[in-house]
């Protein structure tokens, strides 16, 4: 056996070829990452939430969303990602951040915040 | 003016508070960052793809992908992430990846690579 308890790649059964193995354990680094990024990104929307339902915004922007699309895009050319998928990604977040705003959009008003003022 | 040309948060229109152009901004800075990290995951998913053509393994692996989502579950849990939209999202980037996995192999299969010995 060359894998220890505790090392992160033994969760792979031992018939994985190591060159597969490998990759996975390059995967599984950034998926971490790529998931504390999201966290942040979540914890940074909550508060435009905040804001945007004490401000009486609207939780959707699409002028916002458009300029975002845009750089997105033209970043993940640069990056060699698929603008496409770059493009369904942005959306794919942006449909659960606004699910969040409605979400705090709703607490706010059902905590007896001024409505229709 | 307070805003020059060439700083990205000039791209926010001029009515849009401060504290939410802050706050846009890092979300901007995010956003770049997970696009470099799927760039790059995706770089090496690719390899992972011609790797599993060649070795004649199956796109999809159901066991690695259990795997996978008990662990993102758990991080996005510590990171204060919820839990079922880092499963969402991890299927959402799979089924990116097996579409690659099959382009790869359908283009290996193209080239003449013996198939059915």
């Amino acid at each position: 056996m060359t894998t220890s308890p505790g090392i992160h790649r033994s969760n792979e059964p031992a018939e994985v070829p190591e060159e597969l193995r490998e990759a996975r354990a390059t995967i599984d680094n950034i998926d971490a990452a790529l998931v504390h990024l999201l966290a942040e990104r979540f914890r940074c929307t909550k508060k435009v939430g905040v804001l945007k339902a004490r401000l009486d915004l609207p939780p959707s922007d699409p002028g916002r969303e458009d300029r975002q699309v845009e750089r997105l895009r033209a970043l993940a050319e640069d990056a060699g990602l698929d603008p496409v998928f770059a493009e369904k990604f942005l959306k794919f977040i942006v449909e659960e951040v606004i699910r969040h705003h409605e979400d705090i959009a709703d607490s706010l008003a059902g905590e007896g915040a001024p409505t229709g003022a």
